[in-house]
Parts: structure tokens; sequence; C-alpha cells
């Protein structure tokens, strides 16, 4: 069998080797248009910023390990030009030579990745303007920023992990950092409440940014760049990024007549086979379903690609036994001292999809509060109203983010419900978390939500309730400390502490419509425990407490 | 409604704080037979040791506080000597004026917890001799400790989680720490595996240990006491810990008539309800039944206490509709630079149960290895074999260790197969995690164990061939590079470089019995697949590669 693989970063690489476990008389082969195979992508941000000092150690694989290893041909600076399905072969380009020649195949993987969106904007092929994706991207990059002092200033077009991660990095090298997001907030796929925090974390840095803001023209001067925003505000850079994006390189596949999907991928069966049953394709190119909603999806993730390989291999060795079953997309970033990440459908995607979903938000310490160290960690999550499927979490916080969405996303991806969030039987010890994990919280929360024991409040109804003066006759209730209280409180609200509430409440009009809200969410909760109980028809409690409400409408 | 709920730590005082948000009518009473409620049990270790500063944080709640917070009559200091079941009343002795007196129940909640095992040893209850288990106990331990300079001698009788979190936060103390284990290994309930690492982790921090070790008798003398050991070794103790576990405090059930189950703690059904339907029992004391075995269990964490706690208090307030499906049993400690768990059954707990399982061991780096600060994460994973369900997982290594247990304990629950870890979706991003996470990566072992694409063959089973000389013509290959292998070797084994054994291979006769072998089992599989493909029919790798084999033969 000859096997020929069109693509050598995550995915094609990672397929060549499963293959080769496989099957051991295989003749395989790997054309890489670029330079180099198997690279870290997702830590080339981390070389530019200084944290990986070492280019060497972006490079996980040459094509001579490689070939050495797997008894592989690996061709770099290869570009396979066309796909005669016909007569099962490829033409290939050795870009060093300029030559042509043909190669068959038995079956032919497709792993040729994405590339970074380039919107059409006047001058945004000048000099100064990057986009960053490969390891040439990341050479040419850090060799025109070491023409540049400390204080020199960047601009970033698109706040996404990338663009974000990216702000981190050149803030690290000690650049002035301006952020540009055409949506309403930084890291637009990541629900507000949880992405909020991340804005503030940017602002604490020192890292300015713009949402709701677009690029009308790039114009080059002296020093740079002039960066001519929609608003009118102008910037001045000496670098720009452009990190808008990715889209998936289909040429190849397009041009051979293989079925493309909806959203332009290069459509898979779910055995990763395209319509061409010789044809197998993977990685960031392909498009699949998303799992929970049953529609195409595209993703860029490395961990979705690596699992592809794996089952595009097992396939073609063994025949098409082996379902990929589509990925949540789970996925996170750092951001300066803060980690955030999301899996499973987002607010806006549920929304999209017209699923109907409740939503948690809780602040949990990441460990036990007495032992030292310990950081709420916020977790959204959206469930079914019905039975409390679970849909999808963002999470955000210091230490521990990670762990909280890993958990969730496998009770995602088993169909699990917020039920199984409150059995979770975690590692308990001090350093690591408390009896009531951040997980089994936001359960209980969710768990309290879907059976009425308490009917939240989200940050933008308070708000609406607020600005209009709606219903006329409401209460907001502080039930915090009176200490708490006097160091700042939403405006309008009364200060009933929660362990005083029933004293309290035995004058009020069980009728009034109450809002009651405390730092985090927790006393609110106990607070509307007790005035439901007590025969107060209309009480809901301020999701997130007054964290979530001030750092929502910051 | 009227509850009286017996025990004011964990168990007890969860249960009180949501019957109260469920029934804000019912009267609830607490009684404590010590002074303290709802105190930080698993931090007592930190504060001896230093790194939790403030003995007050030890204090979760004060009876006030929790009293006030939550309209519930907390009872410090009172004991409930007996229960009229026929007349559904308690007797209680105010342990402070020495009166007893009845309080009558609708429902009453056991949560008397547990007490320190203190085996029949002579000198055992001498001075400078202590168990670790309450507040009292832990300013004891901590007021006697500053009677002694750094340097002062401690031995800790018996070395399970809380005996090596003693250990560790006594030597940061300045102690000179001696560990007696009965058992073959420190952490006995943690597979050797897993815990030959700890135990290398002790040895290198400078802590002294025997194993197969146990005391024969105390003998005061005027430094403290000596601790005359079964081999005749005696060790010099400034203080003594005695850790050798607990017992469910189960006096007053017992005497009440209240069924017991078969491992002697306090017998319930699902719903947390005892043999008598107007008693609920929850916490260290109960015996539920482990969800994978469906045999009785004891289970002393606090995670479970809380769940059962909620369980409790839902179906006492709405009737028993709530299940608690047991506890796979969870649990982790810190033992210096090292973490360490384990969920779900141990090999010997499968071996005891007779259930037929396979073993998998891998070393996988906890983040990308190009990212700075990467350390592997050892996971041992128990399945089944046939279709893989898992039974079972230990975990070690410096990072990470608590968020890949917990992925494991959240598909082991849900009755996940090695196949839930390889289609994990996980959150990567360089300083989290790798493409392959350290969770899909023993899923992907296991995978190749499952389905036969290689043998593994365990670390006593080669130790035994060696030993033995059987077979008498068998081959152990290090596939290392001669580098690595010049670095020190199996005695015997011959260097066939991975990226050259095709070559080597050549010469060999393919009925020759196989042991191939590198560094932590990947090259050694790479190995496996080359030599059965082509043609080897005896062919196995050495599980964990030479640094599980060398760990658990140190």
């Amino acid at each position: 069998m000859k096997i020929l693989i069109v693509g050598g970063v995550a995915g094609g690489a990672t397929t060549a080797a499963r293959l080769r476990r496989m099957d051991e008389e295989a003749e395989i082969i790997i054309f890489e248009k670029g330079g180099y195979i198997s690279y870290a992508n997702c830590g080339l941000p981390y070389y530019i910023g200084g944290t990986i000092q070492e280019r060497n150690s972006l490079i996980l694989q040459t094509p001579t390990t490689f070939g050495n290893r797997f008894n592989v041909d690996v061709r770099v600076n290869t570009e396979v030009v066309s796909i005669d399905r016909e007569h099962k072969q490829v033409c290939c380009l050795n870009r060093t030579t300029g030559k042509t020649y043909w190669e068959s195949y038995d079956k032919l993987v497709l792993a040729p990745g994405t590339t970074a969106v380039k919107p059409a904007i006047p001058g945004i092929d000048g000099p100064g303007i990057f986009t960053l994706r490969d390891i040439p991207d990341t050479d040419a990059i850090f060799e025109y920023l070491t023409h540049f002092p400390s204080g020199a200033r960047a601009v970033i077009v698109g706040a996404g992990f990338i663009g974000l991660e990216m702000a981190e990095n050149l803030h690290r090298r000690g650049l002035s950092v301006t952020l540009v997001e055409k949506a309403d907030h930084l890291m637009s796929s990541v629900d507000w409440e949880i992405a909020a925090e991340v804005q503030d974390e940017i602002r604490k840095n020192g890292v300015e940014f713009f949402v709701n803001e677009g690029v009308v023209c790039f114009e080059p001067d002296a020093e740079g760049n002039k960066v001519h925003l929609e608003s009118g505000r102008v910037l001045e850079a000496d670098f720009v990024l452009v990190s808008v994006g990715v889209k998936p390189l289909v040429t190849l596949a397009e041009q051979a007549g293989l079925e493309m999907g909806a959203l332009g991928g290069i459509a898979v069966n779910d055995f990763m086979q395209t319509s061409d049953p010789d044809i197998y394709a993977v990685g960031d190119a392909v498009e699949t379903r998303n799992p929970l909603t049953g529609r195409p999806q595209l993703c860029f993730l490395a961990g979705p690609a690596n699992k592809q390989a794996r089952f595009c291999a097992n396939n073609i060795v063994e025949g098409n036994k082996y379902a990929y079953k589509g990925s949540i997309a789970t996925a996170i970033a750092r951001v300066f001292d803060l980690c955030v990440g999301r899996t499973g459908l987002s607010e806006s995607q549920l929304e999209r999809n017209g699923i109907p979903y409740l939503t948690s938000v809780t602040h949990t310490g990441d460990h036990a509060a007495y032992y030292p160290g310990s950081h709420p960690v916020t977790i959204k999550l959206l469930f079914a109203p019905e039975g409390g499927r679970l849909f999808g979490a963002a999470v955000v916080g210091r230490e521990g983010v990670d762990k909280r969405l890993d958990v969730i996303a496998e009770a995602i991806a088993h169909g699990g419900s917020v039920y199984d969030l409150t059995d979770f039987d975690h590692a308990y010890a001090p350093p690591f978390s408390a009896p009531k994990d951040p997980v089994s919280n936001a359960g209980y929360v969710a768990e309290n939500i879907l059976t009425g024991k308490v009917q939240p409040i989200r940050w933008f109804e308070l708000k609406a309730m607020l600005e209009t003066g709606e219903p006329s006759d409401f209460l907001l209730i502080d039930v915090r400390s009176a200490l708490e209280n006097r160091a700042g409180t939403i405006p309008g609200a009364v200060n009933y502490p929660l362990d005083e509430l029933r004293e309290y409440a035995e004058d009020l009009d069980p009728e009034t419509p109450i809002v009651v809200f405390c730092a985090i969410g927790l006393r609110g909760y106990i607070a509307c425990r007790i005035l439901m109980q007590m025969g107060f028809s209309q009480v809901r409690n301020l999701a997130g407490g007054i964290k979530t409400y001030a750092v929502c409408n910051r």
C-alpha cells in the first residue's frame, strides 16, 4: 500500500506516525509545502515573548529524525499542486528546483491546514504588518522586533485567543500594546460574564483596547503605520499583527472536485473520508460535525487534529471502523495572570441554533480558603431547562481553570447533565480543591435553578430594571454585611445583612418584587430561600453576585 | 418538623445548612460533643507545619456565626448519649455542666464521624504519643512541639495519606522524621508503580522510612520514647504520631439497635436512611456501597460526606427521592514536590474482588515539552480486558495530577471506558497540556493493549524472567540511543536503538521471545509494532519503560 500525505504539521505527521505503527510495510510519503514538519504551532507566541528561549525547541521533529524513526519519506519544500483522481496520482512541485513530477497513491491524505485571514484592508500588505501562523512568520516577526526598543508601539487587530496571547507576549517584550476588536468584547467566542474578567485583566496590565472597532486602512509612514480606525481614531504602530482568524486551505481539494462543506472546509464523513473513498482528510481544513448540534463545524484546534489523524490512519489500515465523534471545541488561553477557556456551546451558539437554555454563574475558591493562595474560579454553565443536559461552559480564574474545564468537557462529551457535576467525585486535599469543588458547586447552583429553589436574575436584566425603573416598586437588597456595603454597592440597594434578614423581612409586603445580591451569589441564594419560604412570591438572586455585575458593567 | 443532628463537623453542619435552605420553618438542633463545629479537618497537618499560619483560619464557622446564619440551635460540648427510638427522643449530656436532658425529634441525623485507631501496643498511651483527628489533637501536638528544637526526632507510625502529609509538615518544621509502615510500601492504598515514585521522593527529602515493619512497644524514657520495632530496631523519638487509620464512631447507633454494616459502619440505604426510617446518617461513620463492586464500603473523605449531607437533607424534606450513588473514593495528597492520588479500584481491590483487569502505565509531560517547566505525569490505569471499562487509576507527578485524576474520576463515575479517555476533548494551550494530554495518552496505550497492538510486560514479570533466566533464550532490547544506554540500563540488555532496529532485526530469529524497553514506553511501543509486523511472534514492551522498572526496584 502506498499512502501519500499532503501536509506535515499536526494532522499529517500524526497520521504518518500512526500509519507506520499500524502497517510496517506501507510506503508512506509526506509532502510539506514549507520547510518544517511537526513544529510547535501553539508555542510560537511564547517564543516571540521570550518564555520559550530556544528557537530549536519549536521544531519537534526534523524531516530526517521523523523519516528515520517512522521510515517515512518526508519531502519538505514540496507542494502538491494537483490531484489526478482518475489515475490516483498527484502532481508535486519541488519548490527548491522548480521541477514538477507525478507520484501515484493507493490512499491519499489531505492535511493542508489553514492560512491566516488577511482582510482586504488598504495597506495591509505594507511593511511592518504581519500575520502569525508558522515558523517563517515567527522568524520574520522576531527579526523585525529586534529593531525596536522597549516601548515600541504594537497594534493587534483581532482579540481572539491568539491575539490575546500575542498581546501578553509583546507586552512581556516591553512593547506598548493596543488591541482592536470588531466584536463587542475581547475574546468574543467566550461568553461575556467570563470574558469581562479577562478584559479587566488586560486593562490592569496596561494594555489598551478598543472594541466595536475596525480598521479602515493602514497608512505607512516613516515609523511604521498609521492605523486608521472606523471611529476616526488613528493609532501609530511600529508593529502590526493581524490576527482576525484563519481559513482552511482547500484549493487543492476543490480543484480535484472533492465535495466541500457548508462552511467551506473539506467535507469528510465520520471516518475522515472525503467524497472520494481513496482520499481522506484531517486537521484544520476539514469540516466535521458538532456533536451537540449535529451541524457542520470548522475546528482549528490541535487536539482534535491529532485525534482525527489517529482515526484516519486506523480507518485506512483496518477499513472504515473508527467513527470520529466530532469536537466540542474545548479551548484555553493564559492571559497575564488569568486563565480562561470554554467548552461545548457558548450562549451565542445556543441562540443561533435556537436551543433553549438556562445559565448559572458561580465564583468558588480553586482550593480551600484556609489554605494559602486560594483564588476564585468563575464558572458559567449553559444547560437544558428540562433535565439539565450540559451544553457548554466557560471558566476563568488564576489557578485550576484548565482542570475545571477538562472535567466539564468530559461530562459534556458523554452527554452528562448538571447532576453529573453535583455527583462529581473529585480529588480533594487543601492544596487542590475544597470538599465542594468549583465544578460541584456550579452543579449545585444549576440544580437549584433547575428545580426552582432559586430564581436567578442576570446582570443585564437587573441593569435594565434599574435603568427603566420597572417594575417601579421593586426592592433591591444587598444582603452583605454593613462593612461590605459601605465599601461600595449597587446604587438604589438597601442593606439588609443576611443574618438579620428574617427580622427585616417581617415588615415587607410579600408581593413586592425583590432582587437580592451578595458578593458572589451564595448569601443571596440563602436569602432567597429564606424569603421564598416566608411567602415572598417574586424573589430573584443576582447571578454571580456583585462581582459579576460589576465586571460586566465595567 | 424538629430535626436533631448528632455531630457538627462536615456531614452534620452541611446537613443542617441544606435543611435550612430547604425548610425555613423546621426546628434544627446540632449536638456536637467537642467544642468546635465545621472546622478544617484536612488542614490540620498544614497548620502544624506552618503553611497555615492562623489557627483561626481552621475554624470555618463558630456555633454563633453558623447559628445566626442558618437559624440553627448549635449545642457544642454536648454529647448525645442514647437514643430512645420508641419515644423519638435522645438523651443529651451537657459536658460543661455534667447535666443530662432529653430532646425529642421528628427526624434524627447521625453524623458522628470517626475516631483515630489506637492499636493495643504497650506504652501507646504514654506521653509524647499522639493521634491527629481534631482541633484539640492539633492544639496538643502544636503545643508539645514548641518545646522541641529543630532536629528533634519524630516517628510516624502508619504511612497513609495523613501520615505522609504529617511527614512533610513535620519535616518543614525542622524535625527529623522516620516513618514506620506495616504494609510493603508507603501509601499502601496506592498501587506500587505510583507509590514507588512517592517513596523515592520521601527518600530524596531525607525522610527515613521502614516498610514491612510494626511497633512492638513504646518505652518512655527521659527524652520521649524508645520505639521498639518488630525487626528489633529501636527508634528514639521526641514525638510520636500514630496514624494507622480511623474507625467509625458507632456506639450510639449500635446501642440504639440500628443495623450495622458488614464493615462496622452504620448501615444506610441509598437515601442515607438507617434501619429506623426516622433516623438518617451521613459522613465517615456510615457504610455505603462501592458503585463499582456493589459491595459495602467505608469512605473517610470530606467530599462524599458533603454530598451525602445534601442527599440526606433533600430526602428528609422532600421524601426519599434522591439516591446517593456511592463514592469511587477519589483521593489525593501532596508529598513534598509530588502530588499523588487514586480513584476507583486499586489493583489489590480488584484482586480481592476477583475482577479480571488489565493495566497500563504511562509517563507524559503535564504540558508541552517545549514550554518551560514540563514534568512527567505518571498514570496507571486499571481496566476491563473486554471492552475496556475503566475500573480505577492512580496518578503521580509534580503538576497537573489533580486535573488528570479528576477527569479520569469523572469518566469512571459515568461508567466510561478507555475509549472515553482517547476521545477526551481537553483544554490545550502550551502552559496547560499538549495536543495529546496525559489522559488521552493513557487511553491510547490502554487501547493499544486492549486491541492487541502491543503486549505489555510489567516490571515484576521482567524481574522474574531476569532472576530465573526463564525463558533461557529471551532477548532484552534497550531501544534507546547509545548515549542513554551508556548512562545506565537493565543488566543483560542489548542496545538496538529504535532508529536502527529494522536492520538489527533482520538478523534475529522471529521465534525469539523479546522484551523491549525504552525510557518511558513510547519508543518501546514503536519497536514492538516494527517487530510484530516483521513477524516476531513473542514481543513485549516494558510497561512504563525503564523509569517505572527502576523506581519499582529501588
